[in-house]
């Protein structure tokens, strides 16, 4: 890992910032590859979102741009982590006089084994539900436990992700991605207005359904959906699109059928489309 | 602010610590009076429920205080404060390989207006809903965005404090306090099952209460209770216990009477216990 913090070579902060004192701020994980960083107006935008949100000044995006450049090796692929957060500040939640930090770090491309994309995952239900908090919900801040507590729920390789409910079962996303499903042809995804995060590839995923003619709701959906769908799949920025073969005891068809056709030809379309 | 990270003499946490990654840890805030700590078994208690909880490993507790002891310089008030997190990690919400960090900090004791105590202070109607997450309720963890908005809704010196309610309207909590109310000498203060945090004042004032023969009811509190109760005072480790005068259009009556007796009984005998 190679970082900047506020502009320097450091890979320590204050302790009295408030990241580690509250959680109070933001991050984006960015792919980049051969130098080129992904979608940076989504990861742009929604940061800007997320400052606004908190009452967090809006960075200067150059000054970004130019530090991540400056860390890049620019060969190959490579993970930028972006965090912003409210800054170092006197003891107490009250926040008059702190100025943002900004703390960018770049990482080696995680292994992700290569069948997620092809074959498909599995997903465990976790039990660990998501609290509902309008307020907070859809920006991608640094107050992660719940996601945490969820993760931690299965230490088994067999899967991949694991899918989480808010307090009225509501499915709304995965541990670290978006869940998208598909029946009768019909693209479904969570509404986010009281958990969970807006993810860039979500987001690619709804742009990408206006263009080719696919509808698409935001709805309320329970695991029945989930375990009734045709297709399902989930979404970052670092794994791109991986189908689910499994939830629960419901199995789906992924992969090409004999007539080259595909058993998911949705989430393989959004594959195609979303690179 | 003197400080310690994990025993050395240090200002700065790795950018890589969970703690500020996504806010994976707790704390404790402790008031120190001529070098001895106040109710550190109450304190020690709860961190340690808070690790439970989170699957992070219980730290050493004689290493705990003997650092503190280290940074106290031992005369007059002293603030400390604890932060356990579980440590720098790889990326990823999946912690299994890592050791847990301690960041001791001692402060200088706050400066607060000595008026709070006797008469009492003006509360503001917070906006910012507590959202209902039973996993994370009680115990003090490093989530606190929801406080942090909430304190941030009034700028005004008028108001000491501000009241929270759940996303159902229940009353919980202060953004830094525990509230309990008194309607005909029965005392109330929210149940925290599903938000807000349990205070070592809250608990020592349910053993007094006990003690003292006063019935108390941890119960589903409103606005309403708030508005027809005859006391109402808010409690924290570092103000101690603060009559309340005023919330919202309501006034309440405090301090002594003609005859040397209190409007506010029940709050006066904690404030007389509670040292």
């Amino acid at each position: 890992m190679r970082s900047l913090v506020n502009g320097q070579a450091e890979e320590n902060i204050s302790i009295r910032d408030r990241g580690l004192q509250y959680g109070d701020g933001l991050f984006e994980t960015l792919a980049v590859e051969n130098g080129i960083v992904k979608n940076w107006e989504l990861h742009w935008a929604r940061l800007c979102a997320g400052c606004e949100r908190l009452f967090i000044p809006q960075p200067n995006e150059l000054q970004i741009l130019s530090e991540i450049e400056h860390l890049l090796a620019g060969i190959g692929k490579e993970l930028v982590k972006i965090i912003i957060t409210r800054g170092a500040g006197a003891r107490g939640y009250a926040f008059n006089e702190v100025s943002a930090s900004r703390i960018i770090s770049v990482y080696d491309w995680p292994a992700l084994e290569s069948e997620n994309k092809t074959t498909g995952i599995e997903l465990f239900l976790c039990q660990t539900r998501l609290a509902k908090q309008p307020l907070l919900a859809g920006i991608k801040h640094l107050n992660r436990l719940e996601n945490i507590m969820a993760r931690h729920e299965w230490q088994s390789s067999c899967y991949a992700e694991g899918i989480m409910q808010d307090s009225d079962g509501n499915v709304i996303e995965g541990t670290m991605s978006n869940v998208f499903l598909v029946r009768n042809g019909l693209l479904q995804t969570p509404d986010l207005s009281n958990s969970g995060v807006r993810g860039i590839t979500r987001q690619r995923i709804l742009d990408v359904s206006k263009q080719e003619g696919i509808t698409l709701q935001q709805t309320t959906l329970g695991l029945d959906d989930l375990f009734n769908a045709d297709e399902v799949f989930v979404c970052n920025t670092i794994i791109g699109i991986w189908p689910v073969k499994k939830a629960g005891e419901k199995q789906y068809l992924v992969g090409q059928k004999t007539d080259a056709t595909f058993y998911n030809p949705v989430t393989r379309l959004m594959q195609t489309k979303i690179i």
